[in-house]
């Protein structure tokens, strides 16, 4: 059995979001209780990843990262047509991906205790973001 | 129902090469509508990803990033069997991945505008390169 | 159709360990012919990567790297509770990711002849990490 359904995002700059509840909603609608919550976001300056959910730290200290792996407006760069976030938005989605998945069992998601889903947006300013969740079980 | 196929890409050295089409004749043949479809590079020295797929600077640029993040014939490296880029091609594959998973809607894959699915090859020679393309719905 | 099934890993502080056989036991008794195993690893302060299973010089230069990607003990870190490595294993978590997904057709691992599949522990101490391993076809 497969269920699909598409949520969005509003983000507000680099930042990262919580859509863990969201995926949650999306899975309990479904009614499938074992199998693979697959999230995947139609976007090339954003990723998704799973981390730590209870200390923001852990993602500002991401950012700053982040910051070092793909730097802003680096000379070296020759994609700048959005500015000096532009190249280093696309350089973070490839690092950390565009899709995460879960496995699902009992009809819950199985994350450990300290997993999060975080929607990351690498673009300066705000975005709406399409993610497609898909469970399949 | 699940369908798979393998395709084969003749790479020329270090360069990305853009599947999408090749992934989407597989996902028209299988007759999926609702789903993902998951292509694996079965080699340890290549990768795939999503990304830009309008300007090809940005390939370029995450070539020159890749360059940093691990850098070819560095001296830590204990593998060097193949030359400078062993190693590298080996790091540049666990950081960037061995698969990636997309969606699938009304037969088409769910793709942003923007997004394309490449192969990156990361030796310095040219390489015959298998994936297999899994569609399940 | 789909199985799953949890595994247990005893790590010994910062190292790889090879999870292939295990993954491939839960193959077998899942009786699965075609489809995708998904691994994936319940905490976000070690990863899972496929990465050459050949030579173990391979492994000591991702750490060597890893060790660059994401420092012990960064003057910059604001997430510190647990010590010097703390921080450093949520970041390389991120990037390397929580887990990983591959083919099965016949019944096996359609891994290529070097690739394997590795629980990477990133803190310096031992852990018990747990990984569900869903098989769907």
């Amino acid at each position: 059995m497969t269920y699909q359904r598409m949520i969005e995002i509003r983000t507000r700059g680099r930042s990262t979001h919580d859509i863990t509840e969201a995926v949650r909603a999306v899975l309990e609608t479904s009614g499938i209780e074992t199998g693979i919550a697959q999230i995947f976001v139609q976007h090339t300056s954003c990723s998704l990843m799973i981390t730590e959910n209870a200390d923001a730290a852990v993602r500002h200290d991401l950012e700053t990262l982040a910051r070092r792996w793909a730097p802003d407006g680096d000379a070296a760069y020759r994609h700048d047509y959005e500015g000096d976030d532009d190249m280093a938005a696309h350089a973070r989605s490839v690092l950390t991906g565009s899709s995460v998945s879960v496995p699902v069992g009992n009809g819950c998601l199985l994350l450990g205790t300290w997993q999060g889903i975080f929607l990351w947006e690498h673009r300066a300013q705000a975005h709406t973001r399409c993610c497609v969740v898909t469970v399949i079980g």
